[in-house]
């Protein structure tokens, strides 16, 4: 059997799951608790991060970025990453912006203070950072409404992993009640239609100790 | 004319014109000073950071990694990312490796403190950031050092992209003076197989204003 690497509240793992589910490949969910930095993972995984794909025939995968592109090549079936060079370009440039920039910017200053420093054990949250995070998420949230507002998907035409990309680290803010939908109804609206999805549904059922999801964060009709 | 907007001692932006020379491919290079945020290239790139290709027909396209796997579908005659599917996933594996993990570790702990701070007029490198960066690099040469023993190039059989992007980052640090060769022997003759192709002789040729490379820097036989 397929076995992911993950952790729940991790957008890039979200990703990665929400992408297999997309494409209806059955895979087994492992929690890897990576702080603990275990010598068997980080022997498959010198980078030492979730996700991490192993497939049945042994091939291992980090980084969601790869594992996506990857995903892509060896099933191809159910396309998530455009037809023509521009729209793949334009997929591309989308996923890199949420895994690499809006990571930086917003979920590494909420999700990495106040999830990844609990789990791990390194103490409170940073002040600094999460004014950080809450004064980028405003620009973050325009961006990806006016994305929503003027395509069918955030990529153009058709849904695609620029689609999961977002909505996998939305998820997760949305998850710790970090996102005030009634200020991006565009936003809203479009999450409203990715969230519906029926591979959407493992991650509306994570629980994570310690934490409590705001009542809407498994409603489709939130 | 294709159009490459770069900084001289951007990794990012070396790493794609290696690809571009390797597959001898004509760009006109474009200085961006994109601490200045001029608004037309803002309006070209929302992200607003070098590298950024634009073609002839107009397709504009940001980041890296985005370009380089647009390089390698539009212009496959020298292929640079693997032929299996498990070979591609090793050379992403590797570039995800520089451009994220060895970036934030430790380009951006040098170069961004010694380079992009000076040049940006953001005042003086911070301390604790340059000590980082040392006691990574350390750790990052063994493992590069490791691949170039173990293998022919860096992700396997053939020359690929990781090979550029190693040699992208790793040229901007030694422009800088901050590669102690003599340490890392194994890193040293990979590099020189590196250095020593034609598409590398643009970047040896690069000046900055203010920085003297050491003269081993342009030296094939360093």
């Amino acid at each position: 059997m397929r076995i992911l690497y993950h952790l729940p509240l991790s957008p890039q793992s979200r990703q990665v799951r929400l992408v297999l589910g997309e494409k209806r490949l059955p895979y087994e969910p492992m929690t890897e608790r990576v702080w603990e930095r275990r010598t068997e993972f980080l022997a498959m995984n010198p980078a030492g991060d979730v996700p991490l794909l192993v497939e049945e025939n042994g091939l291992t995968i980090p980084n969601a970025g790869v594992i996506c592109e990857y995903l892509e090549e060896a099933y191809p079936d159910t396309p998530l990453m455009g037809r023509t060079l521009a729209e793949r370009a334009e997929v591309r440039r989308l996923m890199a912006w949420f895994n690499e920039k809006f990571a930086q910017e917003v979920s590494r200053n909420l999700l990495g203070e106040k999830v990844d420093k609990r789990l791990s054990g390194r103490g409170n949250p940073d002040g600094n950072a999460l004014r950080a995070g809450y004064a980028n998420i405003r620009f973050h949230l325009d961006y990806i409404g006016w994305l929503a507002e003027t395509r069918a998907w955030l990529a153009g035409g058709m849904l695609s992993m620029a689609d999961f990309a977002a909505a996998a680290h939305l998820s997760c803010l949305d998850f710790i009640g970090d996102i005030d939908w009634s200020k991006a109804p565009a936003v809203k609206d479009w999450y409203a239609r990715v969230k519906s999805r029926p591979c959407f549904r493992a991650l509306l059922n994570d629980r994570v100790t310690g934490f409590t999801p705001p009542d809407h964060y498994a409603d489709l009709d939130f």
